[in-house]
């Protein structure tokens, strides 16, 4: 899909104003963040950056889209030329995927011409917002989960293609282990997995039939569907028959899905059944829409399940289905000078962070793998202790502070530009280093319900140029 | 993108076993339809069937495809060979796009080989499920809007690129009169709308300038964001000093937009300067995370709002971000004679309905134009008075009734097959189908909150067929 048209009309009716009236080589500086966790968490599993990357670099409008733009009757001529012609000149910072990342931090920093810039915002919002949201969501279940291996199950479910299969992608990002839809699983190199439908017990005269049709298929995935009748009296007995077939062959059964009915109780008793039947290895899959609090509401029943299948709840994030990122100026490069930028508001919290900026992680000087807060800087600060931090809260008691005895990492990087980072293509080494970072947050940050607020200050340099920058715009706005 | 892998494994684990176990000439006939309706509505505006049908017409497996899916060793070779050269051969029955569908009903019914019918469930629910939720979400909030066009403005809060650009189509079948999405614009012929972002104001030295600035290039478009620094200080006085330029120079001012704060108090007070300055026809757009609430709260306490832009919580359902739309098995061909399915379940409500099947919409003898309920019927069933039909809600008081005076029109068309009808292609025909068809539906069906349920029926001898097989099937797993 042509991603250079996945972009507001505003978006261009400005370009084409910039180009009208503001001199062509004023350059522009943007931020991608976001205010609030879905799902009232502490902070976002960043996703997306691969495939902003790569539609950035190959920029380009094609001969139709230009065909297009000025059938809109609202552009110039020159303006349309200088689109017909134009390349990326864009560079790009960010915090590569997998990363946690709290409100107000910056995800991805875009620099370069004001009229590129400005129409690269709609389609790296969406990109950003949705693949974000997923991998956020993925991780809160997979972090109810305790380790249990969840499979994808969303494709029907999700928001049209993309939505399957770049949720699905974000959904190992957050700590899934397979995927059933095969446009997700081809593309990215993720495990497939799945079991069967309830047509498949139907397609045969009963489901005794139906499951020994399977065996025969497939002796070594014996993974049987036992709710299309009755769980116990019916489909978890006939399952059993078919273990004991297979088994007399030397193929060990893999096990049963339940898909609906009191998963809990359910499980309880098919465990104890399987065990009775000497099946004590067959694992137990739960599939029927389950979301995070579900998952650890069984497990905290103690139901004995081994895996988990999860679609809709997981492919939407319906429980919190938008991630609000934003694109806001930071900074404008004038007569060969970077001018920083503001935009201001009635809400504190809504006031952007001006200037060219860096996330640092801070650690404990005795321990490098325990964060204890995050520190937003301008991009040319020496972060060392002491250091003189404003709290990004406002709401905080304590505004300002100094913090001392730590040791201070740098998140963002550059992709796209000069010195540009590889970006990551291994998604389970993304999932292992978003693991690990996830891992050296403060426990009390992960819970699902109610977590501590983990601590995000502000350099007093970068606090005192947000101060001197809402004063001047009220003195603007005044005359 | 190549939409054939967005398939679950187990249809293709399914269709091998099929393949291996089963006569190749298995036919079937498989329903899509859901059982409740997002947001507690009444009904849910079908939409997806144009990308459906495209789909499954020129459905086919790429080399590439064949050789991801031998990769997996899971599939005989026969099989392999035979996916390889496979073209369609399903049929397609369906509601046209835009008609309001009440839970239970068959939105499209596909009939062939079921291995081929089995591998295009997923991304056909995918599609349907999608699509149509964002057509209803549109309905609902273009019904609370009482006609005031709507602008749809979420491509950068969408689930990804198709659920901006589908979402952008769908929305316009509910009602939405044009997109800021270009993508979705060019692709479906529908205006595209939009006005300047916070971004154009901060890019010049003060809000007055960037007005003026914007007002040069568009002398006939000026419709200016005034809540960047102080809507009613600063944005509606700029806005009216610009208005006053352009329309000495004899053009018509187009309006005003606020995307924050209170939008009521905000607009009322707007409304009153431009009215005072002289400027009483132009316009009011409000667009700050609108739901269909909110709107008709604004216009409940008088708000005076000429447009309105939404954004995420359209695109997104984000109050209901899912249609739970099934694919089950309604009847399978052996032996050249058609055997109606059914899946049994604890919940009456989860039982499907057996057979090749019509959906009727029943009108009053006396005007055609009012619709008094629906009638699902076994598709060779003549339907005429007096008809003896069984309610399908089975929590209704009066289980069975017998309709007299009535005229019944079929709601299923062929749009894949030998009698195939042309699929409508112009997307503001089909949103005129739909406000038509809306129309007919008893008012108290449309609320927002607690709507009347529509009287949905099954003819007495489709619900005489499902009871037979419900039977059957208790028979049949109890030996």
């Amino acid at each position: 899909m042509n991603l250079q048209l996945l972009t507001d009309l505003y978006e261009f009716s400005m370009a084409n104003g910039y180009y009208a009236t503001l001199p062509h080589d004023r350059q522009a500086r943007f931020d991608v963040f976001y205010r609030r966790v879905p799902d009232n968490g502490s902070f976002v599993i960043v996703a997306g950056l691969q495939q902003v990357v790569e539609q950035v670099q190959n920029w380009h409008f094609t001969k139709e889209n230009i065909e297009y733009l000025t059938s809109l009757n609202e552009f110039t001529p020159e303006f349309l030329d200088y689109l017909s012609k134009i390349k990326n000149h864009c560079s790009i910072k960010a915090l590569p995927e997998g990363t946690p990342v709290f409100p107000r931090e910056p995800i991805i920093s875009i620099s370069g011409p004001l009229i590129e810039a400005q129409l690269l915002e709609t389609f790296i919002l969406n990109i950003i917002n949705h693949q974000s949201l997923i991998a956020t969501k993925s991780w809160q279940i997979n972090h109810a989960a305790q380790g249990r291996p969840i499979m994808e199950f969303g494709a029907r479910r999700a928001q049209g293609p993309d939505a399957a299969t770049y949720g699905a992608r974000s959904a190992v990002i957050g700590g899934c282990t397979s995927t059933s839809n095969l446009q997700a699983a081809s593309k990215f190199n993720i495990p497939a997995a799945g079991t069967m439908a309830h047509a498949w017990v139907e397609s045969f005269s009963d489901e005794l039939s139906a499951f020994q049709a399977w065996a025969k298929v497939y002796p070594d995935k014996v993974s049987l569907l036992v709710d299309t009748y009755d769980v116990l009296k019916s489909g978890v007995p006939n399952a059993i028959r078919v273990f004991k077939q297979v088994s007399a062959q030397g193929h060990q059964p893999v096990g049963i899905r339940i898909d609906s009915g009191d998963i809990s109780q359910l499980a309880i008793k098919a465990r104890k059944m399987l065990d009775d039947a000497g099946f004590p290895k067959a694992k137990i899959t739960a599939s029927d829409a389950l979301d995070a609090h579900v998952v650890k509401s069984l497990l905290d029943e103690g139901a004995p399940i081994d895996n988990f299948g999860i679609g809709e709840r997981l492919i939407t994030s319906s429980s919190s289905p938008v991630l609000s990122g934003v694109y806001k100026l930071a900074e404008e490069k004038i007569n060969d000078q970077w001018i920083p930028k503001i935009k201001v508001s009635d809400s504190r919290e809504k006031i952007t962070l001006p200037g060219n900026k860096q996330v640092y992680r801070i650690y404990r000087q005795d321990n490098l793998h325990q964060a204890i807060a995050d520190v937003i800087a301008l991009a040319d600060e020496h972060i060392t202790a002491p250091l003189k931090v404003v709290n990004a809260n406002s709401a905080a008691t304590h505004a300002s502070q100094v913090l001392t005895n730590f040791n201070a990492k740098p998140l963002m990087q550059e992709y796209l530009g000069s010195n540009a980072s590889p970006i990551e293509n291994d998604l389970f080494k993304i999932q292992q280093f978003s693991m690990d970072q996830v891992a050296e947050l403060p426990e009390a940050t992960k819970r699902l319900v109610n977590p501590d607020r983990y601590p995000v200050y502000l350099t007093a340099t970068l606090a005192e140029l947000q101060e001197q920058l809402i004063t001047k715009a009220q003195f603007t706005e005044e005359h």
